[in-house]
């Protein structure tokens, strides 16, 4: 019989804000209950989150070793199934590496590790476990985001030529991480953000989502990376030129001092016949342009959209679909699958996209390669 | 001590679009749990719906009498704690009645009911128990309809001159009640769904909006309703003129069959001295017009807004909020109201603020009057 | 030998808006030359004006009447084709009369007339003459404009059920009429402006583009007028029900006082099959929505559009034509048919399109029928 | 005494695009005249183009050499006062120089020239005669893009770090200089267009407005340019990485095989305190955004703008002011420069600016540089 999967969560106590969002998008579907947490290194943190979530105190930990150690003796119909990491980047790959070790499931944020060899290692692990890992790379979770992929595949397009994809961010404009900015204070910190400030952060977003949808590999790049704010030690803007392994260009740019801007993720594609256009902010719409017809705006759960599309989409058309459907959508997927695997049974393909290890891979080689670009003089980097 | 609400379900099986929607908005937030219902008045379907949900057989009932029988009787740790009814209108009576007289709290889907009589009763129910009442008019959930109704409390605009809402839709563009579509079928029914179209359905959504953010009352009224599709019983589009209370005018309309509109609730209002701008397709925008500045865009989450509006936000600027974070809002603060009651305390009173069961009367005589003044050759009804 | 149509001007002296948007539109496309004007009542004014026009001083003129009376004595290779009038309403019917029983042709601003008998005797003048009579409802010269009527004239959108029309301005909101604003001046001013204000002003657009676009004509309507700004004597904002000859309804709003909004004209129409939407202040774009496609974003000068779309689209897609194009149109169509009247031909049908007098008496008969609806307590007064 | 300025063109024949546009914008302002023209190598269309225009057949050459030589001959009050060059890259060169050589003004249209030498050469001739030379980059015209120069030089943004230009177009995507297209045909064809093709043709603007917009200089670059449609010899796709003399970076790309795109020209300039962001296919918005208030929508002709941008308004707010606008914007200033050098004045400082020789000799150097670029396996290429 079927039955809800259990988190276990490490990281995310009061007022951390991507804690906040894993636990509504693992809740929102109803899949997946929250039984067990380490929510802080501070450990009487952590203990006044567990009862912001109605757990019992047994089941909240002062670390996360103390806790994989503690639910694997757990009984089989009581213990966590899987851990949600969502930790700054330097602590991924400690709970990761250990829950894989132990036979849990792993939900991680992105990006995956704080630097290559660690990536390299969790894939590996992963690999050689069998175990399911999940990537919250969310913004592929977007439904007209799976559509647009399958406009790709479909080759509606036909052979794709150009990707301009742009992440721009304002919130690091000034030094806030002076101010106590507690999101500004790691990310700006090269001890516990990796090598890449915005390339990290954003840039792999927007490397993720160009891959995901052309289902094309960049090649070779070209960077230009700039720590604008006084005293910032990693970047907080760059410019890339891509090109991808079939031929096509583009440019890639993130930026976290681009003022005013806020989550502008958005990206556009176009092929021999078509091309696509798709804003994070505003989700819902596709922008379709023809060579030969006039340009259609495809809109979430309207008319005939690709299955992948459909099956990302919860309610009728016209009532907005954001964020935390868009990161909800991983999260159901990663608990189908692992219902699936209790169950004995191969998942409904349907619902088995969405970002895993080798994705986190590819963007901790993304973070490598730029960096190695902007410091070259040479042109065209290989990135592969 | 701190505790989920349990929550039963009057209606919603396999299949229902809208109870699925209440699922996910009482989930989301992690202070409600589904712990029975009755999803259907038939019993298999309601047992099978049951599993989907992961409910224990026990918990599952064949009809709502049946589960408030049988929930009244188990103990107070365990028993639910409210019923949601996401029933067709003519079934939003009996059981919120029940609940009420057996003292359970009550969600109810709108509109509140098949028709004023019950309606009135209703009112008085809650009165007299002393029970909490919600009301599903979710779109008074969104942040920025929080912040408008902030600005005109404020004083923002100045004296209110003028207020344009408007709902229309396409889906009811053809006979499609004959097509076998659930929705359909009953909303275009007199014995399901009431006097009232068009104007139940979403014309009461509109006014509700209206007067939420403006604060004003609709005073008189001029309509003009029409059955657009032929064969059809009920109204499938209709035009109003309004007169408001404070000597604003205004136009409403709202409509089934505007061919290719999806949900496009959107609102204006003007004010001696600014205007403000709603969509509900883009909902986390809020446009602010002056007379003596350029137009701002303000945005959830960004920048000084409301106490109210940061209340029901939340996620970072630029990740957009959608219809179900709305909803969830109206089901969190019911629940906060809920765990209060049962601590003895007052509740926040940010949190306070959902649409009750006197919204739904006023509701039930907007309907009445429209359907009065389309059929009379009097130019102004009285409308209160 | 063709050759360029000479322009004779009434009103339009220096600092005057709509004068110096003639002589623009007049311009644009070559067929027409300034040769001649009365700027203004003010002798040294209408002098200095004309200078600015690099007029000779014999062709400058102190009163319209001066005006006709010379050119008329000029030689036919000489004298003036036709008056353009661009004075205040109450000084339409003066010139116009006097130029058409002169054997002159005329461009007049909307609205026709200071009064419905003025309206009509022009309509008889212009019978009876067998002249040309432009009159300058604009709006209707937007490609897309053009291309909205050919797709209900081709039965794209199925018969029309529904009609939402709406000009809201903003810039009468407090009494800028006692600043010493010209434009504002006369407006407000029942002596010159007739019997509506804001109706008249700009509710007659929106009744033109209405009919124009559907091809129905208005049959009842229903009208609440109001004067919002204290003190003010005509009607700043208005609000109207409309029921058009083949069933279809409606609503029409129009306001001056609408804080924040410019010359927000825009237009749905929805039909049984398909329905459109337009914006003024975005012109090239018409959004066609459909049953059972999607949304499409039908532009100015891409792909097939309709021939009399065509024929008033001057630039390359993408290059956006603007109000002064529009305008442009009717000067260029009517100079096109006064060409054809001295070559003794038949004018191209794809130029003959513009606003005529008979427009004029219809927009004249909306201003008479919605003030009178507005002081009448039956709900509907016919419309014709 | 003042008087309107005599233009004389060359090119721009009947069937040819940008000759209709140069005289729309010639006339719109009542400033110009076209007294004659060499309009088309071929001596029959050039006198069938001068009789559509209305030129009496003596002022009507078969080329450019016999125009200059008879205009010279004629008497001051009658002879052209400049020529306006409408031809082919490969055909600005041969009678610009010529004219200036002869004493006559220029409006030449960009690029100034097929490649470097010759437009130093003009450059040195601009400067040796003191003679009027506007170059039509007439996108700079725009009033909103007048008023964002204004802000930067202001200081309202603070310090420019980032700037992202764009220029997509999509009518390039397939080989339609095989159709017999005539823009395409020479502007793919390296005798005609020079060096470089999308580069040229839309590339020099989006360097133009970026340059024009920040005051700061491109100071080095990183080009990859690639001709997609098979059996192109010029590029019709370039992305461009860009370093700016005051420490600023950002991203050009220009496109013409990007499908379905119009003439999408936009631009984004963030600073440290502000950002904007401009479209040309709506021109007359203009998006500023905050550190710490909300966005604004600044718009042509509302509030207080720049006196900059007000010179450059001729409708009042909410009337689209579109390309044909802008473009005549370059041609009233050149026409008032004229002017006042006729009376022996200065010209006034609010009209003077257009694009002039010096913008001409910038555009062809980022030409040369760009392509030089895209075959330097260097990253860095200095731009000046």
């Amino acid at each position: 019989m079927s039955r809800k999967i259990r988190m276990g969560m490490v990281g995310g106590g009061r007022g951390a804000f991507i804690g906040a969002v894993h636990r509504m998008a693992a809740a929102l579907d109803g899949q997946i209950e929250l039984v067990c947490g380490a929510f802080s290194s501070d450990p009487e943190k952590s203990k006044a989150s567990g009862e912001d979530f109605f757990l019992p105190p047994g089941r909240v930990y002062g670390s996360y070793a103390e806790m994989i150690e503690a639910e694997k003796k757990l009984p089989e119909g009581e213990r966590m199934d899987f851990i949600s990491i969502v930790t700054p980047n330097h602590v991924h790959f400690g709970p990761a590496k250990m829950a894989l070790e132990n036979g849990f499931h792993v939900v991680c944020d992105k990006p995956l590790s704080f630097n290559m060899e660690e990536a390299l290692e969790l894939e590996k692990l992963v690999k050689d476990t069998g175990l399911i890992f999940a990537l919250t790379h969310n913004y592929t979770g977007y439904p007209m985001v799976k559509h647009a992929k399958a406009m790709v595949e479909n080759g509606e397009l036909g052979k794709i030529r150009k990707v301009v994809v742009e992440y721009p961010q304002g919130w690091l404009a000034t030094r806030v991480e002076e101010s106590g900015q507690k999101q500004a204070d790691w990310r700006t910190d090269p001890k516990r953000s990796g090598i890449a400030g915005a390339m990290g952060d954003i840039g792999t977003h927007a490397e993720n989502l160009a891959e995901y949808i052309t289902g094309l590999r960049i090649k070779e790049i070209c960077a230009d990376l700039t720590a604008f704010v006084e005293g910032r030690k990693l970047d907080d803007d760059g410019n890339v030129l891509l090109r991808f392994d079939n031929g096509a260009k583009g440019v890639l740019h993130a930026s976290q001092i681009s003022v005013g801007e806020e989550n502008n993720l958005n990206i556009r594609v176009y092929g021999e016949k078509g091309g696509i256009e798709w804003h994070q902010m505003e989700p819902n719409t596709l922008v379709a342009k023809w060579l030969d017809k006039p340009t259609q705006l495809l809109r979430t759960g309207v008319g005939e959209l690709s299955p992948s599309s459909a099956a990302h989409t919860r309610i009728p058309a016209g009532h907005p679909e954001g964020y935390l459907e868009a990161f909800a959508s991983i999260y159901r997927n990663f608990a189908y699958c692992v219902q699936a695997r209790l169950a004995g049974k191969d998942p409904d393909p349907l619902y088995t996209d969405f970002p895993t290890v080798s994705d986190g891979v590819r963007g901790m080689r993304f973070i490598e390669r730029v960096v190695a670009s902007s410091n070259s003089s040479e042109k065209w980097l290989s990135f592969d």
